[in-house]
């Protein structure tokens, strides 16, 4: 195989063999095709786009970079969701434990926030004590012991794709459906679940801004799952604002907590009980959906959510009183309410600008091996197609200093546009790709 | 500037601003931005082209990224001849001696051969003791005193360009006409002559097939010529076949000693009339490109092209007496004729197949350090258009064995189509682009 080949019939729009994108993406992990070459085809791929076919082997050969965890000893049903990021997004947080209270076995392999977004990892670390870097023995042993473990992603699964995506973010070629979707893939079915439900957010806060776009690499990862032999199903959720009220570390720790006491209703929720549900009917514990998300509700109402949080944390080395008590989390100095001055009723979120205002606060990075402060935060307490009255309390900013709390409420305050006639909600779910589609 | 930032507005079908663009070369020559980012540049700009603007800031960034050459000392006027690289197209090694014998300073730059086409430099090296590295000096003082120099482009000249080159090379974003014509004329325009002819070659044996295409390259170059204040001209010629009948290195010093000296009529002796009238029309010794290439013709006639030979091959250290004896060039052993089994029309030539057959003979170059080998040669000494007849010698072979000979006889036959029915011949010139377009 000649490279320059492979990148000049994907430039012309023509489909690459499966055996040769294989050699590339090995190629490419083992360090013998160059940089410049995985960019020239990479922005070729990203113009040209990938045809089934090609998607299929660009995952195929990901996963083969690397190792792969081996869940054949577990108990099952083994479990995996992933979200594609958005912010105020810390379903993993209650649905991990729902599921687990309703007999799936979650094992979730996660990353750091960038950028706009938060991270799993960055949530849960804010928990004192809280390890994220089990070894793949002690991320088994605890599924199958607590039914919930969520840990880092060892440097030995999918190389290429890490390689690829370092490329892909300096090169301008992330925002492409099929590379988006087989990173996404390569990785989850490295995870070894055998269901994988993907949360594929839409909207101002989403690398997707345009559902069509979304429901395109939802259909996408689910015929990749499919494909591969693994329970596939995705929802495209709306991100055209934050979903929780909270962005931050802690304060995502404290809204899930919040939410599995049954003290926090409201879309953020809403959206963790429905996917709960999905799981539940892709994992074969629930019939449908549906069934799943009452089974889900009823897990909480009783209790079962928290104290699988409590297990779950303790289990991580975590301190499992933060379910009780949440003053043990890392508390900012500075508080700062955040008014409107005239009544109206919110119609539009730059959602990734309030994702920005709170990791210009310290809560997010902009490089990769940038510290979190778990601390800060910005709390949006109200949705879009609420009204509020002149001077009404609609948020907040928790901060290191004055300054900084100022800036954050300044750059909340410009993320929201109001209007003086009534206007709606989004739909929280745009579109369901189940399995069986 | 953000590369990856320019590299998402060229991938989004945008333009470029030119400062932006001559940071982003710049930036490359001096190895500040890697070799990666400019790889996915070069192919967003590959598919989605480039404006008139932003290839003249390419062509000016790659200029300023070197040295040029101040020819303002030479008593003028300077011209500079470029082909855009065929087989056995060899028009330097005549058009040059008979514009310097019209009075014309030329002062040619040139590379070697890569591929399947032949390097100026490398015909000119089988002349004995011919040497092509020239100081600027010796070259500036030279075209002063014969009226003709030809060197190989120093390593200050458009080092951006030689970089990006190279670059392309191995990432398939070699034929963009912006990225082509920015290369040439980046060169061109170091080179410093006042006048620049550009020789844009089409057909089976060119980069550019299509004549449209090769056309657009030639109003490109023009364009860019004419931005920078130099008077540009272009000609769209056909390279269907080869342009002379012999393709090699000391084969093609032989056809032009044989052209100069009138003993060569056809379609190669014709191009370099017309090439020589039009360089002649630019610099303002003749009223238009006829009554220049009436000039040349009478140059021809008087022996003044094949005398301004002598003076310019001795000048560069060369044997002068190669244009009276050429039994001095380098000499295959093994020769071998070529004949066709039925008498036919020559319906079609892969021309690019007849220069990677004498580039297997070892006449080419598969690497950019590989040696060459002056004496081999194939010769197809029939048109597009002529009629043979059965066991008609149409051509032959020159190489150091009899095994090399029968492979390249073969591959000579292999890349030569045959019709019953009467042909036709092509159009030698498609198109003119003179610099009042």
């Amino acid at each position: 195989m000649r490279v320059v080949e492979v990148i000049a019939r994907k430039r012309d729009g023509g489909e690459v063999p499966s055996g040769e994108l294989r050699e590339l993406v090995l190629g490419y992990a083992r360090g013998e095709v160059p940089d410049y070459q995985m960019a020239a085809f990479l922005m070729a791929g990203y113009l040209r786009g990938f045809s089934t076919a090609e998607t299929e082997a660009l995952t195929a050969a990901m996963l083969d970079s690397g190792d792969r965890l081996d869940l054949s000893k577990l108990s099952g049903p083994t479990v995996d969701k992933h979200s594609t990021g958005g912010v105020a997004d810390g379903t993993t947080l209650v649905v991990g434990p729902l599921a687990a209270a309703l007999g799936m076995q979650v094992l979730k392999l996660s990353g750091r926030g960038l950028g706009h977004t938060g991270g799993t990892l960055d949530k849960l670390e804010s928990i004192p004590g809280f390890r994220v870097d089990l070894s793949a023995g002690e991320l088994l042993d605890q599924v199958e012991r607590v039914g919930l473990a969520v840990a880092a992603q060892s440097a030995d699964l999918v190389p290429a794709d890490k390689a690829m995506y370092a490329l892909r973010d300096v090169t301008a070629t992330v925002a492409s459906t099929a590379l988006i979707a087989s990173s996404v893939m390569s990785k989850k079915l490295a995870g070894g679940a055998a269901c994988i439900l993907l949360d594929v957010k839409t909207g101002s806060g989403a690398f997707m801004k345009d559902p069509a776009a979304a429901g395109e690499l939802a259909r996408t990862c689910v015929e990749l799952g499919r494909a591969a032999g693994r329970r596939t199903a995705a929802l495209v959720t709306d991100m055209d604002q934050p979903l929780g009220e909270l962005v931050g570390n802690a304060v995502e720790v404290r809204e899930a907590v919040e939410a599995l006491r049954g003290e926090r209703p409201g879309r953020f929720l809403d959206l963790c009980l429905a996917l709960t549900g999905h799981l539940a009917a892709l994992a074969g514990v629930a019939p449908d959906p549906e069934e799943g998300r009452k089974a889900a509700l009823r897990a909480l109402e009783r209790g079962d959510g928290l104290e699988k949080l409590r297990q779950f944390v303790e289990a991580q080395g975590g301190d499992p009183r933060v379910a009780d008590d949440l003053s043990l989390l890392p508390q900012a100095p500075v508080h700062l309410d955040v008014t409107v001055q005239e009544a109206g009723c919110l119609a539009g979120v730059d959602a990734e600008a309030v994702g920005r205002a709170a990791a210009a606060l310290g809560a997010g990075r902009q490089r990769k091996d940038d510290p979190v402060d778990p601390a800060v935060a910005v709390e949006l307490s109200v949705k879009l197609g609420d009204e509020v009255g002149a001077g009404d309390r609609i948020g907040q900013v928790l901060a290191r200093d004055e300054a900084a709390a100022e800036a954050a409420a300044r750059d909340l305050a410009a993320a929201l546009r109001w209007s003086r006639e009534p206007c709606r909600a989004p739909e929280l779910i745009h579109e369901v790709v189940s399995p069986d589609t």
